[in-house]
């Protein structure tokens, strides 16, 4: 099995073989300048998978996408169309019928079936989506579609500050496929799957590797887990949350799909989690306000549910979270999310690490150089590590620090 | 049963009879006109209960009241003792040493025993807490003791604004005590039990009702969970959070303690929950930073914890926080919130009011005049009614807005 990536820079969603793409404004913002409907579209019909919000006011795209890929989370689509401005969430019939039409103008300007056509949406919930910016958009943008993943990056952002993208290579070193070179690509926007801000998560990531429907669903489930879903700004979940996986299979044309079990599907599973990873920390590091990418880390968890509600209480915590913006090594707050986290373990056992400076070490504070802690906060990326003397079970979540700015971004959302 | 209350302008932690109390600097805090240390005392040793934080690290002051109410959380006690400054937690056997030191100093000055004694630190996590201040201010405070409630609640404050305090009184109808006047008051400082601030949430109430110890922990702990236990700031529960209620019975001397299910203990139990639900909302209007207290009630919900899941995400949530900040008739996020929550229910069943105005009927927004709604928002306190159509359960809890003061507050707390 070949663990060894090879970065693409400025790679995305395009950097697959089969996937065309491309970004424009279609009219659902008042600004003429900001791009605001994305499609990608395969070259053919291909492998489809998808993960979706598990909120109960889940937006109408979400239902159809749904729906889309047979209500079991795969199936075979061509192309995702995406529109930023309107969530199309909370409006009842019409919004269905919305979002149905949406996949049928793209399905004619396409060429395929509606049910062939996944949609997303993203922006201000309770209002209707409207359908004009479609039926001129669509032929337009698919006009000029080609190896532009960028403009689809930066037409599906909200309140992101900076496009997300990410893609790889990697040369299989499966029997059945040796020295043959697939490419993982995607992008994304929003700032988290399970507690993503409102603003909404959504990914598309596309393959060229052959990968059956319900196995790469079953990778993408994975690795949504272990990325996406362990990513938090504010605890917020999104009622639009979707990340989609396109798999074309056009690196290797005619080899056949991956065999469950097999080496070539192992190395796929771990090129998409790299891809779902880098993109899960670019949302983080861009969360709303965010001056800084927090990454906490839990070991020595009696079980894999105490690791994750350590992390995730950690994560979410305003208390840290506004301490690391105020460059404040304060270790109590830390401390007291875990201990509240419902986690079992004993303070007397816990260690505590700041940016690799040991503050807390079996439950006692140890002096260190707040100078020293000080110069630490000036890094991009805070390290918090944790051990709670309980087990053997560990796990990383990503968040971000949290300021005035969001604040001032939330405060102010609508006006 | 005799449901009306008396409220008592001004009263307190001393207003019902058989208590003294008071407040001085004695020297956790470097400025000489800040009050940091509080002390309650009963004429005579009386039952004495007391809930306390569910946190693993949990202080050393709340293992040792533990201990103190026979680690059932009831007992009888003479004096609390509470100084702000320091917290005394994560502060190993050396922390448990002076924490017991605390209640012996007290115990040596007032003439009973330390077991005797409950205590109480609220104030900077991993310090050890000095205990010349205990030396020297304890005797100085016990001479000067009266009814001066007002004092105590100042002692006992950390980031809060104002100190809190409530009292009131009822005449019992019950045959055995007919006619008779009782009072129950209290103080506390923070903003909430389950939830709270970092900086602690600490309540002391007493009585001169004829409460036996038992009794009195049930309904202490009956009352915090709906008062306390339902405020939240920030979903941060701290290591020191401590509620103990102190009742003397002088009101009816040598009438015996109030008999199990009777009306005299019934009305108790009402007059505790009142004067508890007083402070649990004047915590969550002085939470951090905050300009508003939030009120959030839910209906309709198919259980208990259902309705307690839905209101405290609606309650936590930055998101809708920061948007009641802003002014913002925002409920798409509060709808984002209830479908995050856990509790069952269909989108097409939920209304939600802002402040009265219906903003979601059956799961769809109804328009409105964003003017009204926005000087509806110039109110000092905002309620957000949330029916899920599911059932028959009901609650309500306190919160506050987010603002940028949270962050500033919070973002420079140690510097």
């Amino acid at each position: 099995m070949n663990n060894e990536f090879t970065v693409i820079p400025e790679g995305g969603v395009t950097s697959a073989l089969g996937f065309k793409a491309g970004g424009i404004h279609a009219g659902f913002r008042k600004n003429p300048e900001r791009l605001d409907m994305a499609l990608v579209e395969a070259d053919e019909l291909c492998p489809a998978a998808g993960v979706f919000t598990q909120n109960i006011f889940c937006a109408a795209p979400v239902t159809v996408s749904r729906e889309h890929l047979d209500g079991q989370g795969y199936g075979f689509a061509r192309a995702m169309v995406i529109n930023s401005g309107t969530a199309n969430a909370a409006t009842g019939s019409v919004g269905l019928e919305n979002a149905r039409k949406m996949a049928g103008i793209v399905a004619d300007t396409v060429g395929c079936a509606p049910e062939d056509v996944l949609v997303a949406s993203t922006g201000v919930i309770g209002t209707h989506l409207s359908m004009d910016p479609f039926e001129y958009g669509v032929p337009a943008l698919h006009a000029e579609l080609g190896k532009n993943g960028h403009d689809a990056a930066c037409a599906i952002m909200t309140t992101d500050t900076v496009p997300k993208e990410a893609a790889l290579s990697y040369t299989s070193a499966d029997p059945d496929y040796l020295g043959i070179a697939f490419t993982v690509g995607g992008m994304s926007k929003g700032s988290g799957m399970i507690m993503p801000n409102m603003a909404t998560m959504i990914a598309c990531i596309t393959t060229d590797a052959p990968v059956a429907p319900a196995d790469l669903h079953a990778c993408l489930k994975a690795a949504a887990d272990a990325s996406f879903n362990k990513v938090t700004v504010d605890g917020d979940t999104s009622t639009n949350d979707t990340c989609v996986a396109l798999a074309s299979g056009k690196a290797a044309p005619g080899a056949g799909f991956f065999k469950p079990g097999s080496v070539a599907l192992k190395e796929f599973a771990a090129a998409l989690n790299e891809v779902c990873q880098n993109l899960a920390r670019q949302m983080a590091r861009d969360g709303e306000g965010a001056t800084k990418l927090v990454t906490v880390k839990v070991s020595g968890a009696a079980t894999a549910d105490d690791a994750d509600k350590a992390a995730r209480t950690v994560a979410n915590s305003p208390l840290v979270k506004t301490a690391i913006a105020g460059h404040d090594a304060n270790w109590g707050r830390i401390a007291g999310a875990l201990g509240r986290s419902g986690a079992c373990f004993q303070q007397e056992k816990v260690d505590i690490d700041i940016m690799g400076l040991p503050v807390l070490r079996q439950g006692l504070p140890v002096s260190f150089d707040e100078d020293k802690a000080l110069r630490r906060f000036e890094e991009d990326e805070i390290v918090l590590d944790c051990n709670l003397g309980a087990g053997e079970f560990a796990t990383t979540m990503w968040t971000c620090d949290f300021t005035h700015e969001y604040i001032s971004i939330n405060g102010d959302y609508r006006s």
